[in-house]
Protein backbone atom coordinates (compact mmCIF):
# COMPACT_ATOMS: atom_id res chain seq x y z
CA UNK A 1 0.00 0.00 0.00
CA UNK A 2 2.57 2.68 -1.34
CA UNK A 3 2.62 5.26 -3.53
CA UNK A 4 4.61 4.23 -6.80
CA UNK A 5 7.56 5.76 -7.46
CA UNK A 6 5.89 7.53 -10.42
CA UNK A 7 3.60 9.40 -9.04
CA UNK A 8 6.08 10.19 -6.26
CA UNK A 9 8.04 11.85 -8.97
CA UNK A 10 5.62 13.08 -10.80
CA UNK A 11 4.70 15.47 -7.39
CA UNK A 12 8.07 16.49 -7.52
CA UNK A 13 8.74 17.13 -10.68
CA UNK A 14 5.12 19.22 -10.52
CA UNK A 15 6.94 20.81 -7.11
CA UNK A 16 9.40 21.80 -9.02
CA UNK A 17 7.44 23.65 -12.05
CA UNK A 18 5.26 25.53 -9.72
CA UNK A 19 7.82 27.28 -7.84
CA UNK A 20 9.20 28.90 -11.75
CA UNK A 21 8.54 32.20 -12.35
CA UNK A 22 5.69 32.95 -13.98
CA UNK A 23 6.62 32.73 -18.01
CA UNK A 24 9.42 30.31 -17.64
CA UNK A 25 9.84 26.57 -19.03
CA UNK A 26 11.73 24.25 -17.26
CA UNK A 27 13.55 21.54 -19.82
CA UNK A 28 13.61 17.80 -18.90
CA UNK A 29 17.70 18.24 -17.64
CA UNK A 30 16.56 21.04 -15.17
CA UNK A 31 14.16 18.96 -13.30
CA UNK A 32 15.85 15.80 -13.61
CA UNK A 33 18.77 17.77 -12.03
CA UNK A 34 17.03 19.26 -9.67
CA UNK A 35 14.70 16.30 -8.45
CA UNK A 36 17.43 13.76 -9.25
CA UNK A 37 14.63 11.88 -10.93
CA UNK A 38 16.21 9.70 -13.95
CA UNK A 39 15.97 11.47 -17.48
CA UNK A 40 14.09 9.19 -19.04
CA UNK A 41 11.25 8.11 -16.63
CA UNK A 42 11.04 12.27 -15.79
CA UNK A 43 10.46 12.32 -20.05
CA UNK A 44 7.71 9.55 -19.87
CA UNK A 45 6.15 11.27 -16.85
CA UNK A 46 6.29 14.57 -17.97
CA UNK A 47 4.82 13.51 -21.34
CA UNK A 48 1.69 11.92 -19.54
CA UNK A 49 1.20 14.76 -17.41
CA UNK A 50 0.80 16.88 -20.61
CA UNK A 51 -1.86 14.36 -21.62
CA UNK A 52 -3.13 15.11 -18.44
CA UNK A 53 -4.27 18.73 -19.30
CA UNK A 54 -1.27 19.29 -16.16
CA UNK A 55 1.00 20.80 -18.05
CA UNK A 56 1.59 22.07 -21.48
CA UNK A 57 4.86 21.57 -23.58
CA UNK A 58 6.70 23.51 -25.66
CA UNK A 59 9.08 22.11 -28.79
CA UNK A 60 12.83 23.16 -29.26
CA UNK A 61 15.60 24.23 -27.76
CA UNK A 62 14.40 26.74 -25.42
CA UNK A 63 10.97 24.73 -24.93
CA UNK A 64 10.15 22.74 -21.94
CA UNK A 65 7.20 22.08 -19.17
CA UNK A 66 5.41 24.57 -17.38
CA UNK A 67 1.79 24.26 -15.34
CA UNK A 68 -1.58 24.56 -17.74
CA UNK A 69 -2.97 26.37 -14.97
CA UNK A 70 -2.42 28.31 -11.94
CA UNK A 71 -0.17 26.17 -8.74
CA UNK A 72 -3.23 26.38 -6.73
CA UNK A 73 -5.64 24.83 -9.46
CA UNK A 74 -3.15 21.56 -9.42
CA UNK A 75 -3.56 18.94 -6.71
CA UNK A 76 -1.82 16.42 -5.76
CA UNK A 77 -5.39 14.02 -6.49
CA UNK A 78 -4.66 15.00 -9.99
CA UNK A 79 -1.17 14.50 -10.52
CA UNK A 80 -1.27 11.19 -8.63
CA UNK A 81 -4.48 10.07 -10.68
CA UNK A 82 -2.80 11.43 -13.88
CA UNK A 83 -0.19 8.46 -12.69
CA UNK A 84 -1.87 5.59 -11.29
CA UNK A 85 -5.49 6.04 -12.37
CA UNK A 86 -8.24 6.42 -9.86
CA UNK A 87 -6.94 6.30 -5.89
CA UNK A 88 -8.42 2.74 -4.10
CA UNK A 89 -6.83 2.35 -0.99
CA UNK A 90 -8.37 -1.02 -1.26
CA UNK A 91 -9.58 -3.28 -4.38
CA UNK A 92 -13.43 -3.23 -2.98
CA UNK A 93 -13.54 0.33 -2.71
CA UNK A 94 -15.10 0.97 -5.88
CA UNK A 95 -17.66 -1.71 -5.29
CA UNK A 96 -17.37 -5.16 -3.69
CA UNK A 97 -15.22 -8.10 -5.40
CA UNK A 98 -17.15 -11.06 -3.21
CA UNK A 99 -20.55 -12.20 -2.42
CA UNK A 100 -20.39 -10.58 1.16
CA UNK A 101 -21.09 -6.96 0.84
CA UNK A 102 -23.82 -7.27 3.40
CA UNK A 103 -21.79 -8.30 6.67
CA UNK A 104 -18.78 -6.95 5.16
CA UNK A 105 -16.05 -6.23 7.98
CA UNK A 106 -13.37 -5.06 5.79
CA UNK A 107 -15.11 -2.51 3.10
CA UNK A 108 -16.50 0.19 5.54
CA UNK A 109 -13.14 0.91 6.82
CA UNK A 110 -11.50 1.06 3.83
CA UNK A 111 -14.13 3.05 2.79
CA UNK A 112 -13.23 5.57 5.22
CA UNK A 113 -9.62 5.41 4.52
CA UNK A 114 -10.25 6.38 1.26
CA UNK A 115 -12.86 9.32 1.67
CA UNK A 116 -10.21 10.39 4.14
CA UNK A 117 -7.00 10.52 2.00
CA UNK A 118 -8.91 11.47 -1.13
CA UNK A 119 -10.16 14.88 0.62
CA UNK A 120 -6.86 15.24 2.24
CA UNK A 121 -5.16 14.61 -1.80
CA UNK A 122 -7.90 16.72 -2.99
CA UNK A 123 -7.50 19.82 -0.20
CA UNK A 124 -3.26 19.71 -0.76
CA UNK A 125 -2.43 22.17 -4.01
CA UNK A 126 0.66 22.92 -5.40
CA UNK A 127 -0.12 27.21 -4.69
CA UNK A 128 -0.15 25.81 -0.95
CA UNK A 129 2.35 23.33 -0.59
CA UNK A 130 4.24 22.87 2.77
CA UNK A 131 7.75 24.03 3.18
CA UNK A 132 7.54 25.51 -0.25
CA UNK A 133 10.84 27.18 -1.77
CA UNK A 134 10.60 30.82 -2.91
CA UNK B 1 -1.41 2.90 -3.68
CA UNK B 2 -3.59 0.29 -2.73
CA UNK B 3 -3.62 -2.41 -0.71
CA UNK B 4 -2.54 -6.20 -1.65
CA UNK B 5 -4.81 -8.54 -2.95
CA UNK B 6 -2.58 -10.60 -0.39
CA UNK B 7 -3.51 -8.66 2.36
CA UNK B 8 -7.26 -7.91 1.73
CA UNK B 9 -7.26 -11.54 1.29
CA UNK B 10 -5.71 -12.04 5.06
CA UNK B 11 -7.94 -9.29 6.22
CA UNK B 12 -10.96 -11.10 5.07
CA UNK B 13 -9.37 -15.08 6.43
CA UNK B 14 -8.70 -13.39 9.76
CA UNK B 15 -12.51 -11.83 10.07
CA UNK B 16 -13.35 -15.37 8.95
CA UNK B 17 -11.55 -16.83 11.93
CA UNK B 18 -12.36 -14.04 14.30
CA UNK B 19 -16.15 -15.18 14.26
CA UNK B 20 -16.01 -18.56 15.37
CA UNK B 21 -16.60 -20.18 18.59
CA UNK B 22 -14.08 -20.49 20.95
CA UNK B 23 -12.49 -23.40 20.42
CA UNK B 24 -13.82 -24.04 17.30
CA UNK B 25 -10.86 -24.23 13.79
CA UNK B 26 -10.76 -22.78 10.82
CA UNK B 27 -9.64 -25.73 7.67
CA UNK B 28 -8.42 -24.07 4.59
CA UNK B 29 -11.44 -25.08 2.53
CA UNK B 30 -13.96 -23.82 5.01
CA UNK B 31 -12.28 -20.13 4.88
CA UNK B 32 -11.64 -20.45 0.60
CA UNK B 33 -15.26 -21.61 0.50
CA UNK B 34 -16.78 -19.01 3.24
CA UNK B 35 -14.72 -16.09 1.70
CA UNK B 36 -13.78 -16.85 -2.12
CA UNK B 37 -10.18 -17.26 -1.44
CA UNK B 38 -8.28 -19.46 -4.02
CA UNK B 39 -6.99 -22.23 -1.72
CA UNK B 40 -3.35 -22.37 -2.60
CA UNK B 41 -3.17 -18.43 -2.10
CA UNK B 42 -5.36 -19.01 1.20
CA UNK B 43 -2.66 -21.88 2.27
CA UNK B 44 0.55 -19.54 1.99
CA UNK B 45 -1.49 -16.58 3.77
CA UNK B 46 -2.68 -18.72 6.89
CA UNK B 47 1.18 -20.25 7.09
CA UNK B 48 2.86 -16.43 7.10
CA UNK B 49 -0.09 -15.17 9.61
CA UNK B 50 0.87 -18.08 11.78
CA UNK B 51 4.69 -17.74 11.64
CA UNK B 52 3.77 -14.02 12.34
CA UNK B 53 2.12 -14.86 15.38
CA UNK B 54 -1.45 -14.14 14.74
CA UNK B 55 -3.00 -17.73 13.85
CA UNK B 56 -2.11 -20.64 15.07
CA UNK B 57 -2.49 -23.90 13.24
CA UNK B 58 -3.35 -27.19 14.43
CA UNK B 59 -2.34 -30.55 12.20
CA UNK B 60 -3.86 -33.05 10.97
CA UNK B 61 -7.57 -34.33 9.41
CA UNK B 62 -9.45 -32.55 12.51
CA UNK B 63 -6.91 -29.24 11.99
CA UNK B 64 -7.10 -25.86 10.90
CA UNK B 65 -6.54 -22.27 12.35
CA UNK B 66 -7.44 -20.25 15.38
CA UNK B 67 -6.49 -17.05 16.81
CA UNK B 68 -3.22 -16.71 18.24
CA UNK B 69 -5.20 -14.20 21.02
CA UNK B 70 -8.57 -12.76 21.40
CA UNK B 71 -10.00 -10.77 18.42
CA UNK B 72 -9.97 -7.34 19.81
CA UNK B 73 -6.01 -7.60 19.83
CA UNK B 74 -5.37 -8.58 16.31
CA UNK B 75 -5.61 -5.00 14.37
CA UNK B 76 -5.77 -4.72 11.21
CA UNK B 77 -2.17 -3.15 11.24
CA UNK B 78 -1.10 -6.15 12.63
CA UNK B 79 -2.56 -8.33 9.49
CA UNK B 80 -1.48 -5.62 6.77
CA UNK B 81 2.15 -5.55 8.36
CA UNK B 82 2.47 -9.71 8.30
CA UNK B 83 1.70 -9.36 4.62
CA UNK B 84 3.16 -6.40 3.50
CA UNK B 85 5.91 -5.42 5.44
CA UNK B 86 5.77 -1.87 7.98
CA UNK B 87 3.31 -0.08 5.90
CA UNK B 88 4.41 3.06 4.17
CA UNK B 89 2.21 5.48 2.12
CA UNK B 90 5.39 6.90 0.23
CA UNK B 91 9.00 5.63 0.22
CA UNK B 92 10.19 8.95 1.60
CA UNK B 93 7.71 8.82 4.75
CA UNK B 94 10.39 6.56 6.69
CA UNK B 95 13.34 8.42 5.38
CA UNK B 96 13.88 10.93 2.91
CA UNK B 97 15.53 9.10 -0.49
CA UNK B 98 16.60 12.54 -2.69
CA UNK B 99 18.52 15.68 -1.21
CA UNK B 100 15.58 17.91 -0.73
CA UNK B 101 14.70 16.92 2.67
CA UNK B 102 14.92 20.27 4.32
CA UNK B 103 12.40 22.54 1.27
CA UNK B 104 10.60 19.33 0.55
CA UNK B 105 7.02 20.22 -0.35
CA UNK B 106 5.78 16.43 -0.81
CA UNK B 107 7.14 14.94 2.21
CA UNK B 108 4.88 16.16 5.27
CA UNK B 109 1.80 15.72 3.22
CA UNK B 110 2.68 11.89 3.07
CA UNK B 111 4.07 11.88 6.83
CA UNK B 112 0.46 13.52 7.70
CA UNK B 113 -1.59 10.99 6.00
CA UNK B 114 0.78 7.70 7.26
CA UNK B 115 0.54 9.08 10.74
CA UNK B 116 -3.69 8.99 10.14
CA UNK B 117 -3.94 5.82 8.21
CA UNK B 118 -1.44 3.76 10.66
CA UNK B 119 -3.51 5.36 13.56
CA UNK B 120 -7.01 4.08 12.17
CA UNK B 121 -5.35 0.71 11.56
CA UNK B 122 -3.96 0.07 14.58
CA UNK B 123 -7.22 1.21 16.59
CA UNK B 124 -9.69 -1.00 14.13
CA UNK B 125 -9.58 -4.74 15.59
CA UNK B 126 -11.24 -7.88 14.71
CA UNK B 127 -13.27 -7.53 17.69
CA UNK B 128 -14.86 -4.59 17.04
CA UNK B 129 -15.43 -4.76 13.41
CA UNK B 130 -18.14 -2.95 11.38
CA UNK B 131 -21.13 -5.35 10.68
CA UNK B 132 -19.45 -8.23 12.45
CA UNK B 133 -21.94 -11.25 12.09
CA UNK B 134 -22.66 -13.33 14.94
Amino acid sequence: MQLSRKADYALRAVAFIAQLEKGTLASIGKIALARDIPREFLAKILKELSRSGILVSFQGVTGGYRLARPPKEVTFLDVIEAMEGPVRVNLCVEGCHCDHEDGCEIRPFFIKQQEQIVKAMKRQNFGSINGMRT
